[in-house]
């Protein structure tokens, strides 16, 4: 099965100029998410960790749905001011302007492993500022698992030193 | 198992008064994140469904747990202006001001059974205009599952007509 046949380019989304991948269809057919979450998991089958995080909001999809299938605990990274306890937050630089992300103080104990999940790999800039917070809680980053990657942003630039896995390749 | 030991009570959030149902806990725990979806599951042995449908950004969480578990496919309703392709837009009441909720037009075929599913049924507001919603592109709302549900705020009673079930009552 090509799962790219399940992801369709909508063009000038959410800006002009910008092509979005959107993953609707693939996680509508139920043979196309499942077979996506099939090979997810095939290439975590080398890795010791204890919780996957996802991302707010598509995050939380295939987060959710490999702690499902592998029996591990789900951690949300939320927006600013959506989580309801006491939260631990980090700030980021973005093309134009900043953003926040906040994750719960005790979400994370010393020494624990995540992977985090995401449908997309872009430029790389959220996904990183995940990984710094994760670790100035004192946990390890034990890779970064994505559905889809945008090689000509060169994410993996920024992100050196991090296992990297990305299922499709644009 | 009693899984309401791994939901806490958070006072006064978002705002004074409000005592938000924290489901963090319960993500995080392997064995009672797991419990709680074959305990959804088994709830829908019965019901006869082509897709989940999970209202962003909590109801992604199950909806695709529970698509993963029981290889169905999975339907993202957004806030306006997040999904990319064609939508079809609701808009609905809410106790102070209006809100409004997106789905693809391309989401429902005429006669598609979906399951909704979300963490916490409180005023019932959100999910009758998701139902409508559907309802409106010809599908048919086969059941509403939550894993809680605020009974003190009789939601229930704007969604009678509907197969409702909870794991939780509080």
């Amino acid at each position: 099965m090509n799962l790219e046949n399940y992801i369709r380019d909508i063009l000038d989304f959410p800006k002009p100029g910008i092509v979005f991948k959107d993953i609707t269809p693939l996680l509508k057919d139920p043979k196309a998410f499942r077979e996506a979450l099939i090979v997810m998991e095939d290439h975590l089958k080398d890795d010791t960790f204890d919780y996957f995080l996802g991302v707010e909001a598509r995050g939380f999809i295939f987060a959710a749905a490999l702690a499902a299938r592998m029996n591990k605990g789900m951690i949300p990274v939320r927006k600013p001011g959506k989580l309801p306890a006491e939260t631990y937050r980090k700030d980021y630089t973005l093309e134009y302007g900043t953003a926040g992300l906040e994750i719960h103080k005790d979400a994370i104990d010393k020494g624990d492993r995540v992977l985090i999940v995401d449908d997309l790999l872009a430029t790389g800039g959220t996904v990183e500022a995940v990984a710094l917070m994760i670790e100035e809680m004192g946990g390890i980053v034990e890779k970064m698992l994505f559905l889809i990657e945008l090689d000509f942003l060169n994410p993996r630039e920024k992100l050196s030193g991090y296992k990297i896995d990305s299922l499709i390749h644009c």
